[in-house]
């Protein structure tokens, strides 16, 4: 809207489109909540009062509360493309989120964020964009793309982009790697995110002192509050497989509530659909103690101001109407989204579907050599050997050293002692490239499992008793465009694909949770006692999170931050 | 500090240069009180806690919070420069201020605002600016200068202009004027200050639509409270001529304090001497019942976020050291004062005399046609003449209508009746211009006072019971380039020179308190029982305040916003 239109608009010289009458309004900049209507014109709220008006919808006392922000989100997680992300969180009040394209970028680079940022536009989401600082992650995996301080400099301009996605890579901060500041370089006038689980003291002033400006990874309040003190905005992260809300809500006070806000990171389909959105995040704090205004706050105003979103996050003159209506504070529960003045969503569901598809355009990701049965044998080169050692609920493994079954000089799968075989395929480059290792802790009894997940890089893991359901579990994964599967008994059992780099559906969020469903049935009936074997699977080529883990190019030990052989000489 | 070096001190791989040991910071993003040490390399704060530091300063449990901000003053009001000024509130805490040089644009227009810019540079204070939006004020005075939209965009790009001045002109806003627009246009995607005394519902709506981000106008809690809600941050002023503070303070609540703070406006050099600057405030607002950490935060981190001062407002690694040093928050007496990382103040007192004087070089503003008693007189023309009524304590005045005095066909000024005779002389292009009127309430038995200080075009405008007086206390403003006068019995009584603009002295402020104290004392005895009628003198010449004003141009009827005769025939 052009500023004259909009000071008449505001004025009351002419209808406005929509008046909410008879709201009480969240009010996050006076901190309290008051009785007026909400009057809307095009895009914008353009006052609080009584208008004249095109179209008047009475909310008869319901609350107006500005549209959830979610600062901090990898949509890779849950599995499906933006488009359908947005008609998932949507219906749960979200009308923004910060993404951080990490996955899709160790996947396929630049032509992957900007897949993202395309394929954002026409949704009824606005999805803001944190440029991934840490591709690769290591150098002890293959991954799909490197991108420098020169590939990602003329992305940090784009109107899109407010800042440098999670800092990672601490170590480079700190040892003040060139290639790590030169980032931080660029991206100089923007956000910069950190990521810096258990770094305190002096090493953490000189992280912030670096210009890194939040910290989603905290698990402690005294580690929030040192963290909070030094500068860093705290977003309190609340995903599927990490769950910080309950243990960090104490850190929140009236004095520094402004500098805390909320995150999902990473969230699978289920809890999605199961549990919501931020707005589970608003409920489970209000029903644990905290003030509703100041809840709504850290969801909304909080991440505007951090982000620079200057026309978000409040519903006031000027700023965008992403509003949504609630019948009471407690339960928390959306009735109507507004996004730009248009009703979007109501009772939980889209009112029009949205965009079915979107124009953007994507090569395939899977590049992998032929594969062979003998590719998956491992020969004995000594009688002991590193297995990787499976902790229940934890990213973290330990180092077993045992002897693992030997038949004709070749390592054998023992499902008695739950020692299974696991590949790493490379897939980016069709090397050929691939890791051979040992697993206890999953626990299947026969039949094999694979995915195309497998954080940070990306390739296809495997896991299985025997090699030939193993290679069909990879080649199924080849054959899908990537995805994750489960076979045995000469059949593939349950299927999710992933054809968009080999992280995203193109189905819908409740078909995708149905396969999970399906998936983690199968994996149960083939034996594994893991509540989420895809999800243990999908760490356990991290190489940057303890103790022994498998990438493409052998066993790692993490502490060592290096290559070790699988046999103990 | 580069990058590198900066994370290499704060690692504490180095020594700092001075650590603060013993300290209680005020943390303004914790909003707590947290015991540690304060380290403190070049510049910055690099880390709180132990470091290996060159020079350690044991403050024995003193508190350390940031250094002052003020968020909005007019430094001509207080009649000295702009080094004097620092050197004044400086030893009070205050290490930031954001000017508006509105004054003295309206008298030397861009010459103005780059004088004050570059005699803000080399001074113990931090000077940033937001660019006069309204010069000339009203069309019914001459001003010295104009300036448009095409004028003020190139300053917007300086990297010490933060915004766009008090968008005084709210009809202009209101009613479209494309003068206006196009100013708030050229200040998008910086500050716009706003001053809107009153300005309420959809109006107020439609000014905040357009952009504008605060107000310190504010003189009730309902006034405030309306502008919080539509999302201005309120500015709660405490001058010398408006005080809020009192009034305002019950507005602030934990849940909006961050979109509150403080600010001076025009404070004169007895105040500054007496009461203090921003510790004024917060020592006020303290006894009053505001928590101590919050009036710090209302002073420190809420402008510095509202101006987009990243790296100020805290004591936090990477943010410059500018720090006060306090024994307790009761009395909030500043101990010691740091800038950039430097002892610059201690017990009240600057440690460093800092630059006596500075290179930016001015022009005289004292631009005046020859001068004859002739000039004074006024022929009676009719009977009654509108009278401007003084009001005591306001900015506001009457129109009182009567017969004035006429001897000869000439009016003359009768001291028995308190009406006295007055002229706004035009001093910017010696255009002859005078203005002549009547004023009661000055209460003047004998003599002329006269001042080049008269918003917001600052002409000379002088009140007497003689016209010889008047002559020469016109004539003595002229010969100090500027100043106040009390002139009488053929002498000048007491005078201060004010020769940079005509607006401020090249003196300390002590020198100009002192002389402002012997003009006084000169008013006094020449029979005038206001407090101070040179502050009331400078406001009748104001046409944006009602009721009746004398500019150069004539009287101006101030409600229907244009100029009236004198005599009601």
């Amino acid at each position: 809207m052009l500023l004259e239109e909009v000071i008449q608009v505001a004025r009351g010289e002419v209808e406005v489109d929509l008046l909410l009458k008879d709201a009480r309004v969240v009010n996050v900049f006076s901190g309290d909540i008051h009785h007026t209507s909400v009057a809307i014109s095009r895009t914008r709220v353009v006052g609080l009062g009584e208008y004249r008006a095109k179209r008047v919808l009475d909310l008869e006392g319901r609350y107006v509360a500005p549209g959830l922000i979610d600062s901090h989100v990898h949509i890779e997680s849950s599995m499906v493309s933006v488009a359908e992300y947005a008609r998932t969180v949507v219906p749960h009040g979200t009308t923004t989120v910060i993404m951080d394209p990490h996955e899709i970028a160790n996947v396929l680079g630049l032509d992957g964020i900007r897949y993202m940022l395309e394929s954002s536009k026409g949704n009824p989401l606005s999805v803001y964009l944190m440029v991934p600082s840490c591709v690769p992650a290591t150098h002890l995996e293959t991954t799909g793309a490197t991108l420098t301080a020169d590939d990602i400099a003329p992305l940090l301009r784009d109107k899109w982009v407010v800042g440098l996605g999670e800092m990672m890579n601490f170590p480079g901060v700190l040892f003040r790697d060139p290639h790590v500041l030169a980032k931080l370089e660029a991206a100089e006038g923007k956000r910069i995110d950190g990521h810096a689980p258990g770094l305190s003291g002096r090493d953490l002033a000189a992280y912030v002192a670096a210009g890194i400006g939040s910290d989603h990874e905290c698990t402690t309040v005294s580690e929030a509050l040192e963290k909070l003190r030094l500068g860093m905005y705290i977003m309190i992260r609340e995903g599927t497989a990490a769950r910080n809300l309950r243990d960090l809500l104490p850190l929140v006070t009236s004095k520094n509530a402004r500098r805390c806000m909320f995150a999902t990171d990473d969230r699978h389909p289920g809890d999605l659909i199961e549990e919501g959105h931020i707005d589970h995040l608003i409920r489970t704090a209000i029903s644990l103690g905290l003030d509703p205004v100041t809840a709504i706050q850290m969801a909304t105003l909080n991440p505007a101001e951090y982000f620079g979103l200057n026309d978000k996050g409040a519903v006031a003159p000027g700023r965008r109407a992403d509003l949504i209506v609630l019948d009471n504070l407690e339960d928390f529960h959306v009735e109507m989204v507004f996004r730009g003045g248009e009703l979007v969503a109501e009772e939980g569901s889209m009112v029009s579907e949205g965009p079915e598809s979107f124009s953007a355009t994507l090569r395939s990701s899977m590049n992998v050599a032929p594969l062979r049965v003998e590719d998956f044998q491992i020969r004995a080169e000594a009688k002991r050997a590193r297995i990787i050692g499976i902790v229940p609920h934890q990213l973290t493994t330990e180092q077993v050293i045992e002897k693992p079954t030997i038949r004709n000089g070749v390592v054998v799968a023992d499902t008695e002692r739950d020692i299974l075989k696991m590949a790493v395929i490379e897939r980016h480059l069709a090397s050929g490239r691939i890791g051979l290792g040992l697993v206890r802790g999953l626990g299947l009894k026969w039949g094999a499992i694979a995915s195309s997940v497998a954080h940070d890089s990306h390739n296809i893991i495997v896991v299985g008793a025997a090699d030939e359901d193993m290679l069909a579990a990879a080649e199924e994964i080849v054959r899908m465009r990537g995805g994750l599967v489960a076979v045995g008994r000469g059949k593939t059992l349950a299927s999710l694909p992933l054809p968009i780099a080999g992280l995203m559906s193109e189905h819908s969020t409740v078909e995708v949770d149905r396969a999970m469903k399906r998936l983690l049935k199968a994996t149960a009936e083939m034996g594994s006692t893991l509540e989420d074997p895809f999800m243990t699977l999908s760490f356990l080529a991290l190489p940057v999170i303890p103790t022994l883990k498998l990438t493409d190019k052998g066993l790692v030990n993490v502490m060592q931050f290096k290559l070790v052989p699988l046999f103990v000489q």
